[in-house]
């Protein structure tokens, strides 16, 4: 997957949050050849220690000294600061890869899923900004995408079931929380998602529109369109939480232009990188949160044709993928490792 | 909402279930007018007390005795059970309400949920039999149907977000045991479920068949388009399991036939029976998993018009309705209680 770089220096902004740290672990993991990792947070993380492969590095307070002289920033923090120190990491020469939503909409910036549109940083010359799409955006268009290519989507239907890690480590301490409050008789409490998350089922906590769409189904619909390159593809969502701490499920109904058999959009699945068909009527085994949890595959399966169509232009399928790893911190990373070689600043070149 | 009826003998069989005793507490709770509560069980449960009102009632063995001289049968048993006993109930003389599938797809026996077609009711003689529906098609039917009446549904593809208590007590306290594992460090254990449900979202655990379609999706399909009275309404499910102790939720995505406003469809479940809107914008307040436990309401909410159709003949919701009670003991007692007043073979008149 990843081509020869010169080493670089790669800073991860956000660097004590979940997908921070997921971040640093699968740097290492992956060997990502780079001269330096820079751990960036908040000033009030300055001088934690975060664990980057056996090694801790302590962590810089985001100003402009951290954020200059990178070759890669790697921003895993919210949007606002995504939006001021963004534009201030790529005046002084680096690539940004930005995990928050401020610049998803922006039509210059490319919103990549490498195995979806990966080609669009084929001529990709930094510095610059690349966007990280959505969480179960990404998750849903690695699950239809080798569908959309065969068949079509005319129009896709989507129902989340959605980890409470995607409103950061804090919800996911909550969660646990909650599972020793009610074992030890208390009355679970909630501080960061409005509901409780345990023994609950919860519409997603992001703000509802005029239309009734709240703000994560609204990313599903205008970055899936993007990504695919397909204004007119009729996305919709309803999005909901579940007391799951990081894989987030879907279940995905479709209507296709050109009629596709259950059987054959399984075999399109099996050969598609990054998914893993899980999808064994026999034994019952089918994507499980509990299994997506910690994989870099998204898991498929639960393939049907529509009954009441004959053309088979109706398909249903369940998913389930990682919230922190391929919803997060993994896209990015392959954004990264596909990312062409460029000159380095620091004067290394390339092997 | 009941008539006034004779006196009578009411049988509550597998009275020891979760089911069984949730009949036991509504029947007390509503004043259900009864002669006498019988509590049936396995010949293993002979002798347990459950508790009744302030009373406890002792449990009697199934068989052709305790069965025998029922006004009416609650049948809270496994569909061999039913099979096998509800016969001879109606042969002594009894009105059999199963909560079983056994008598479902039977077009003799009528298949009720009072609030959509309970006028099936009106006529009826006993002794016979009555079907209880599936607990998710209950709860999809009561949030949909009045939808269905003003605009007439033409597809409905649902997504569920399903209790354990659907697969019985065992289930439930299996549930709180993975509580108490997880809180103390060790790995959670399933026995009566195929997957973990604490902290998971896992594929409904009945039978897959050749065309995907697992036999709880296909019940929702069968016992709507039958309840509905539409033979032709395209209805497909994927039904799914999360951890929840006991209320069912559902992401219900309508096409119409004729365009129907969110706000309407809103209004329409807002003087519907048996539905409380939980529909708040502005304080995220919509239909959840833990609000409709113990509740006798649907909760309903989340409308939205598909925002691609101009034509407003697209629409999505999102229902909760507790599964023990709406989805199973509640449903059987409205049906008990719209029953045509009977003479009683025991000789009382009806007040």
């Amino acid at each position: 997957m990843s081509s020869t770089h010169p080493r670089q220096s790669i800073g991860v902004i956000g660097a004590t949050g979940v997908v921070g740290r997921e971040m640093l672990s699968i740097l290492g993991d992956r060997g990502v050849p780079a001269d330096s990792i820079r751990c960036i947070a908040s000033e009030r993380s300055r001088g934690k220690q975060v664990p980057f492969g056996q090694d801790m590095l302590a962590v810089q307070g985001l100003d402009e000294t951290s954020i200059s002289d990178l070759d890669v920033a790697l921003f895993a923090a919210g949007s606002e600061c995504a939006r001021r120190w963004a534009p201030i990491a790529v005046d002084s020469g680096a690539v940004v890869i930005d995990n928050s939503s401020a610049f998803r909409g922006d039509e210059s910036v490319p919103l990549v899923i490498p195995e979806v549109n990966g080609s669009l940083l084929d001529g990709f010359q930094g510095p610059g900004l690349i966007a990280n799409p959505n969480c179960s955006t990404i998750i849903a268009l690695m699950s239809v995408t080798p569908i959309h290519r065969a068949a079509g989507i005319r129009r896709m239907s989507i129902a989340t079931y959605q980890s409470v890690s995607g409103a950061g480590g804090s919800a996911m301490e909550e969660l646990e929380r909650q599972v020793e409050e009610h074992a030890s008789g208390r009355a679970p409490t909630s501080n960061v998602l409005p509901s409780q998350a345990l023994f609950n089922v919860f519409a997603h906590e992001s703000p509802v529109g005029p239309d009734g769409f709240n703000e994560e189904e609204r990313k599903m619909r205008n970055e899936g369109r993007r990504i695919l390159d397909a204004p007119g593809l009729e996305i919709t969502a309803t999005c909901v939480r579940v007391g799951v701490p990081r894989a987030h499920a879907m279940a995905i109904d479709l209507e296709l232009e050109r009629g596709l058999d259950a059987a054959e959009a399984r075999e399109l699945l099996a050969h598609a990188p990054g998914v893993r068909v899980v999808d064994d009527p026999e034994s019952g085994r089918f994507p499980e949160s509990i299994d997506a949890a910690g994989a870099d595959e998204i898991l498929v399966g639960r393939f049907r044709n529509h009954p009441d169509r004959s053309d088979q232009r109706g398909l249903i399928l369940f998913a389930a993928g990682d919230q922190l790893r391929k919803g997060a911190a993994l896209n990015a990373i392959q954004i990264l490792e596909q990312l062409p070689a460029t000159p380095c600043p620091g004067g290394a070149t390339g092997g």
